[in-house]
């Protein structure tokens, strides 16, 4: 996704289109500039010949950086990392503070304080806005920085930095929802294609039967990034929780009337720019979108996701690996002992072993034999796991803070070679209640309380 | 033009607009909540619920806000200004700078505390971006804080922060250049009249004439206000510089070919909020303007404003009542005392007692004794007089600081009844000439050198 | 509003746009044609070069046209005219019917007499098509023709056909329902201003009003003709059917909320082009607007017209003035003639006074004395006089062909200059009824029955 | 193409659109009508209860054809076709005709003569434009029309009626042209997919190709079919003539900049519905084309088609089989039997069978035997073979008839096998030179003449 990536084409075209309007705009730019990088740097905060010069250099700025390559611009950054606060006027405004005598002489030296704080390459970077596409260039650079950071830290503020910067440009606020569909321009459902990051879209056939009269796909905007969604959801109007995702991408299923659905069915949420991580939308608009579709649809009473279980695969190989005792009831046990190709010791072991299988799960005797099972070992996976206060699982815990609670657990409801690797073949649906979603959400996010249905909470007391 | 002047439909129809997504976004608010107004603002503040929770509750606080009447949003504002930064936080945030050891530890310190300095009320402000006609609300707000700081020093620090959310918000990168003519819908024309700052719109007929196929007039708008102009600019195309105002207005003038025009002379620029006060936009309509233009009219070579001089009158009276000796030559005073009602003891109080003379500029024989030593009165005010490094006329400092130069001025330029009153009836042109746009700036905000015509400078000298 | 009259700015434009297309199509036209008229449409339906070309002579005959004073367009019209069918194909045709042997040579004979029996002008007009404007060319031509026609008998045929052009592309099905209001575009509101022909449009207060929340205002374009409304109607949503105008006008009356009104009004209903006269909109703009108006607000019951009746003052100063001998009670013609100013042998002869006495409505007596009878005479007037086997008033015949019924009639329902010269201030309300429309359409138009409510029946038997 | 043979799903959905509206406008249909087909259409005419009813009854009718089989839409057509001329008013406007004394007389008979031979079953068909997708439904219907007619001479008029309706309402003058691009809705571009009638589009990716920057595509549309392309053109703008198709629909290569292209390549013209035939537009669209394209890129020079040959490989086949004594040389006459598989007693005989030898367009030896011999004979075939006063070639009459000339023939121009099968891979280019257009059509519509370079000519006389 990173800029560094892109095919020369679109990178020539990123520089034409900034290098144009920087050449449109009148004057002659830093003729007698320092031309290295922290020398350009350096005049577009001197700001000399006013805003429309100081921005005509940003714009110089940004071309230089995307003729780099890799390590260029890793050097790039380091620099622009390099413009933190400037130390004297900390001390000052400090020096400012400790003398003050009075509450608003006090109140004063803070707001002061608070300027001297702010690092200069905040400077920096906002001017970038007003060239164009200067907006996707900061969403682009942040990509970078936060591939680059984890071998770096000093590239950490940095990201902060771009990160504050950008939360507040991206305010949900300021996002406009847009429907898509079949008569969408192709070149926005080409990106769809590229974007989608939880069931790939095979063809464009695959993108018109999720595009269908019984669908629904929805998407933010920023009106500065006018043609690249942020992210995207897609919905189907059913009839009753779907447990299975094959299902929904089967393209020659009947056609359902939307207008007799009760269920809708939010089958995948795909998250378009990794510049944007950390700024979160999904909420918005799974609710947003819960909302037009109750004013569309008066027979829709159940929202539901179809959701993946990503880490739950490689968390059950290592529950089998380290063994559970008692976990298994001696029925159980010998069933997959038997089922299992081999001798093997344990049930964990023999469970372990069907599991490496190769498309075990298109054998009906093996699923019998660890359905039951693996029902309850991912209950207990999904609720009583945590990584710090949080639930393990990143799917179950984004949903559990928007408000939802687990709902379904299906076995064989993702039977693609990834969802196999990663899940087990396991999807799970998590239910949006209106009226609970409030209580919900701060019972987890205060608390730590996860809501399940009664069927799921039964798992993990058996 | 702040809410509280609002006619009460337009407030009542605000209040449906905001309350309605207040209750269509599911979710019970604050049931328990205090329901204070400073109560409301902690819960707003706490966001128990999550994200969609607080922000309802912030829709509920504008609801609040706009049914006050004047004094209740007095003490709306005021205890909005009183959520500042937490005390205690930038305490704890100074100690660890103080003991912070290394770069990184002290940089990390100094992230904390600007984030500790950070007053909690402007994360309340942030909450109404979501809000419909949110940030047409902060606008209204701001321009109410302006009204009412003026008594109340306790809302100087809650303007500093709505204008720095303002500005951020309202970068030029995020706005959007548009023309407006005839066929731009009658709402938008609407506001047109009722913002015109500089040569009142008159009637339908008047705006019709301003929109003519010799015009142009472009506004900049915001994508969360879409339909409020923030600041538009009326230009006419005509062949050489024009000196007068009513020349342009004239409804009955024949049109000229916008293809053989050599010049676009601004006429009229005029901002729309004021609650956007000092976040500045016409440097870049009118450099945008420019471009266009150019690039439109091929023939154009000469871009130069038609401007008021707002406080020359002003000045011109109080220079005429201390006196100016040895500014007249004697035929001038002469002339002066000769033309003047009345007998008067210096050629100062006859100019005085001339302007002072209603409809002076339509005698033929009070313009030709007075010109001469006016022209020079105002080169001299505009070029030499100060406040602080800035040209005293805000006009003259607005176009200097944009990079244009002094190039002519014109008596009997605008012979409106207010022209007369402000400017006796004196207007200039700024010249914009892009080749040297950078460096007049620079020698204007860099050394406060102000650049003229020959013909201006001329006019100093004699 | 033909183009005789056009203001030289927009013939000039006309001529513009035109020759330009005609310029822009490659190739050379008629370099060794006649330029005379005749000689240039001989080049027309020659067609030489190919259809290109022919048209691009179309479009060199619309510019010669649109040079031409009144005098050289009549004989433009009826060189234009005196294209007529070619008399030997009509002969060689006929003689081949009458030869014909059995149906299917029948068939192929009338087949071929009918195509030699269209007039070659037709083939002419039709070429006009394609330049830009081509369309509105046509219809002004025939608003000129139809000027000239009262005077020239030769141009009648040539208006029939230009008639059965026009019907077929301005088909019904061809139009384009817009919601015109305040959000519209000025240069189209300024065409209803100039359209409106029912009650005058004063100032654009007076329309704002029109178009404010509580009115709605419709109109069918021409894809054509996309700029130019060709028939508009305004509607007043109100509570209770409205019987005087003054009251729909009123610019100072408070506003209804449109959701609670149960009554539409139809207030005015312009046509806009006298070029399109005999080719009829109105009845389904009415139609598609009651659809549109129920599906908005569900609490519309009633959908009722308020329309002048431009013929009764002169009908009844004619009857006044042969005397109508039993018509009046005793009571009557004492009041009558105790009101009347001056002293006048009969009840007649007392009313007509009363009427020529200027603002005669503004004196309430006057009004009690007059208003039974000439309530009974104005239902006498629309339900019993008749003009062959129409009703005499037109404004009755258009809404009883459209299926309506005469529902109310007001004395004093519009007290403009206009409404009293030529209604006697009368102004009467047709009701349509969606379950009836069928029925009274069909007894009108089939037996000359016109429907009225029971209350207009009374006053014909009292 | 036709109606019947569309997915039922289509269908339903255009009796649902067309039914809604019949429900949806006021007034019970015919309830005492007679509703048999005949019945139904003679209630059509008989027009009880207003244009609104009538056209109602339209509506219904056409749905009645739409739940038809094919044999039942047969006999619906046949009854309709029955909707004749009134044959009385026919023998009464005759013998009026026969009475007449004078011109003035003559001039009103023949028009009322004109009117009674129009077939009444006209009038039915105009019913149908306004029921929603009205025209559409008239365009399918003259599709099943020409079907059918082919087999039924009782079909023949009512073809003739349809065809002279759409003439008039697809006028070029009403047409729309619109570019197609990747970010045309993706509806429309599936669209393009299945309409390509020249050159296959076999994928997305293709599809992509043909839409790149160095491409343009062109449609017509028709504002009451706005989603139905009706023509469309593929250019492709490259340097120098390009006599290889395969070479533009390689997907993999290179861009052009399109500003330095010099030539532009009408490579693919497609008329979309069957039942349009016969009402021109193609002639129209290249010249459009042709406008705009000179006017977006100054450097264009040359505009010339790459076209496919279809009848060559037929008429080679026959002249080989017939034998052509003289035609070949003795050098070529033994290269091609040299080459030739097996032994052939003639030139002719070896030549058919390289030719029926599959893929002999990959082997060099049997392409440099031939090219020459086959580049005579194509000239051949496209300039001095006839069917009446046309070219035989249909591809070569269209261009000719447009006023092109006969560029450049390409052996090896087409290598898919539907070239090979059709054109002997033969692929020519017609050049629109805009200097000769109208003096090329008037020689070859005037006197039969064909152009041709001089490169072509030569080939002939050789």
């Amino acid at each position: 996704m990173s800029e560094i990536a892109a095919p020369t084409g679109l990178l020539d075209r990123a520089i034409r289109r900034i290098t144009s309007v920087w050449r449109e705009m009148a004057s002659g730019v830093g003729r007698e500039d320092d031309d290295s990088i922290e020398g350009q740097m350096r005049a577009c905060l001197a700001g000399r010949g006013g805003e429309v010069s100081a921005r005509n250099r940003a714009a110089k700025l940004a071309e230089t950086y995307l003729r780099l390559d890799t390590e260029g611009r890793h050097q790039f950054l380091r620099t622009l990392a390099s413009f933190d606060a400037d130390q004297d006027a900390v001390e000052t405004a400090l020096a400012e503070l400790q003398a003050a005598n009075d509450a608003t002489q006090r109140a004063h030296a803070q707001m002061r304080l608070r300027r001297a704080l702010e690092p200069r390459r905040i400077r920096l970077l906002t001017q970038f806005t007003t060239i164009p596409d200067g907006i996707k260039f900061l969403v682009d650079l942040r990509a970078t920085v936060l591939d680059m950071m984890a071998n770096d830290p000093e590239l950490v503020a940095l990201d902060a930095d771009l990160r504050g910067l950008l939360a507040n440009w991206f305010d949900v606020g300021f996002l406009e929802l847009r429907r898509i569909d079949w008569s969408s321009p192709a070149t926005l459902l080409e990106k769809l294609v590229g974007y989608e990051a939880v069931h790939e879209i095979r063809s464009w056939r695959d993108l018109k039967n999720r595009l269908d009269s019984d669908r629904r796909c929805y998407a933010f905007f920023h009106p500065r990034m006018p043609d690249e969604p942020l992210i995207f959801v897609e919905v189907a109007l059913v009839e009753g929780i779907v447990g299975n995702v094959q299902r929904l991408l089967d393209e020659k299923a009947p056609l359902q009337d939307p207008h007799t659905a009760d269920t809708a069915i939010f089958y995948s949420i795909s998250n378009c720019h990794r510049g944007l991580s950390g700024i979160s939308f999904g909420n918005f608009l799974i609710k947003r979108v819960v909302g037009l579709l109750s004013d569309e649809f008066r027979n829709l009473k159940t929202f539901a996701t179809l959701s993946p279980v990503p880490g739950f695969r490689r968390w059950l190989d290592a529950r089998m690996a380290e063994g559970l005792p008692g976990f298994f009831s001696e029925d159980e046990a010998a069933a997959i002992r038997a089922a299992a190709p081999g001798e093997h010791p344990t049930p964990e072991a023999a469970l372990a072993a069907i599991l490496a299988e190769r498309g075990w799960y298109r054998n009906a005797n093996l699923v019998r034999a660890v359905e039951a099972p693996m029902l309850r070992l991912c209950a207990r996976y999904l609720l009583q796991e945590s990584r710090g206060k949080r639930a393990l699982d990143p799917v179950a815990h984004f949903h559990l803070t928007n408000g939802a609670r687990l709902e379904r657990i299906n076995i064989l409801g993702d039977r693609s070679e990834k969802g196999a690797r990663e899940s087990a073949t396991v999807m799970v649906n998590y239910l949006y209640d209106p009226a609970k979603i409030e209580e919900y959400h701060e019972a987890y996010v205060g608390e730590g309380r996860r809501h399940a249905s009664s069927a799921v909470r039964r798992l993990l007391r058996s």
